[in-house]
């Protein structure tokens, strides 16, 4: 059954993630938590002939791992929940195609993980599915492509720009009872937009709609900071960390003390040279299905809110000068 | 309740569509079904500065509408599920931005409509939503300049071209108890890939994906199409349609005398110059927030399926010679 306290889904059967993968690539296994990913790509083309089918081998690798480790095959799978940040999701398209599993295509920019994960969780709470497959990705070279080229020879990233990560996450959730970490909640974000239009800072972009959704699940379940081990964001970077955590003091929240980023976790920003930290939709999902359900599972972490962020824009948008809408969703996973 | 047999869902409850509505272009307009439509907006930019504005402003206007024809405001809406074909879906978040509804993106190309009304049937049937909002859309100009440009001077369209809709529809799905069509089951389908690689013949890209999704949809359900009234799809256009029909004959499934495409309904091939018939989100969608689901409301039908169709290609992938996978999901909705 699910239940509605304003914009929050609470899931009485709470819907466990029964296996869950990261694949990444070569600069993220140099990072903080490279030695906790399922495995590493060092070949930015995978193998293969071009950054786009690298991405897709990304999530095909991670999913595949997902299910393993659920000791799942495709063919116990209803539904597959994916996204990406490529022109109409193809990364995902071209991994999901192989394991001929319903597909339900999702796009919410970097916030695609929780986005999928919270309609997964709806599924398989209600029973129109018993497994439910999610698997999101980025790539930075096939990003920097799409976004940002052609460049100007020499061009210098400015400090509040972050860096698309090359990785994928993938988690399977089912009903089935199991020890695992599971979902009890899940509020899904409004379009924030302040106009900002500087697609080199998007953390700016992307804070206020973090805090508005926050803001609305602690008001939605009576709840505050002190209530959780661990506030996820993904991915803020440093800039939008600092906004994230003064618009939340503004309003009564404290979360200074038990608030990370992911895209702060993934990289090391004093060697890394990743200036704000890393982003793209891969970046909180293998966190997530790395660093965060592992302690989870271990035991370090028992009640945490996972909130990913995205930036709606295209490089369409940004050349006509519109502004960059924001979208947070948050999920409440326990251990 | 929903239960689950095979790869349909089954809704006990049955969502109702409590609203609808379809706004379309100047073409549309002057189309077979061109009075059918809510609002016309002659202008191609709709009165902005760019067409993918004006692609909001379809969505935004249609979604207005269903939302007054539930006698609803946004505030009574608890979800809003949109996509569209531009880059990153931006059309959709540009205009659902302005209603505040908490907003989960979706992407399923030519497919998204279906795909959105069953997710939202699926949140609404378990209570994870009271009313939930559908809304998709396309726009000629804003899919020729993102998919087609640059083209050769004086380039000749193929006869299995299709011509990009300008539209939108929207629906609000609610349980409330209200004389209004149903959403009765839906069939998410999977990924079907050919090898078809010509990006003017998504007809024959999408077909297989068509017919796989019908014919589970038979096996699931132990119906033929003599059970049902008419079998909608979108948007295979002319091409498309003989090869749906051909591979369910082959199967053993006759649906040529009660088969409709979207894409032939929308446009009238002998004076519009739109080769193969219409495509886009836009299509398949507008079709039924006007003629199709108006013709459940009168009576005239009372038991369909609308199987909307989708081409998974990006301008990257068809620039890579890659092939065009194809996806549809089905729903069965009653008068």
């Amino acid at each position: 059954m699910i239940k509605r306290t304003g914009a929050t889904l609470i899931f009485e059967n709470m819907p466990g993630i029964i296996g869950y993968a990261s694949v990444a690539g070569k600069k993220e296994s140099e990072g903080p938590i490279g030695e906790l990913f399922d495995k590493i790509i060092y070949d930015s083309r995978g193998g293969g002939e071009t950054f786009e089918s690298a991405e897709s081998e990304l999530q095909r690798e991670a999913a595949s791992l997902a299910m393993d480790k659920a000791v799942l095959k495709p063919e116990d799978i209803e539904l597959v929940f994916a996204g990406d940040l490529l022109n109409q999701c193809v990364a995902s398209v071209f991994a999901a195609k192989g394991f001929g599993i319903p597909y339900v295509g999702q796009y919410g920019a970097c916030s695609t993980m929780a986005q999928a994960m919270g309609s997964a969780a709806v599924f398989v709470e209600s029973g129109a599915a018993n497994n439910a497959l999610c698997v999101t990705s980025s790539h930075f070279c096939a990003a920097e492509r799409q976004y940002r080229f052609p460049m100007e020879y020499g061009s210098v990233r400015t400090p509040t720009a972050q860096w698309t990560v090359t990785a994928a996450g993938s988690c399977v959730l089912s009903l089935e009872a199991r020890e695992a970490p599971k979902i009890k909640a899940a509020s899904f974000g409004r379009i924030t937009d302040l106009n900002i239009t500087d697609a080199n800072n998007m953390g700016a972009a992307m804070a206020p709609a973090a805090a508005d959704t926050i803001m609305r699940f602690f008001s939605d379940t009576n709840t505050s900071p002190q209530d959780y081990d661990r506030v996820f964001t993904g991915d803020l970077g440093l800039a939008g960390s600092y906004i994230l955590c003064d618009l939340l003091l503004r309003a009564g929240f404290d979360i200074r003390g038990r608030h990370s980023d992911c895209g702060l976790i993934i990289f090391d920003r004093a060697v890394q040279d990743v200036h704000s930290g890393g982003s793209g939709c891969g970046c909180c999902a293998s966190v997530l299905c790395s660093k965060i359900l592992g302690e989870l599972v271990q035991g370090s972490l028992n009640n945490i809110l996972f909130v990913a962020t995205g930036a709606l824009l295209s490089s369409t948008t940004a050349q006509q000068g519109k502004s960059i809408p924001g979208i947070a969703h948050l999920l409440n996973i326990i251990g």
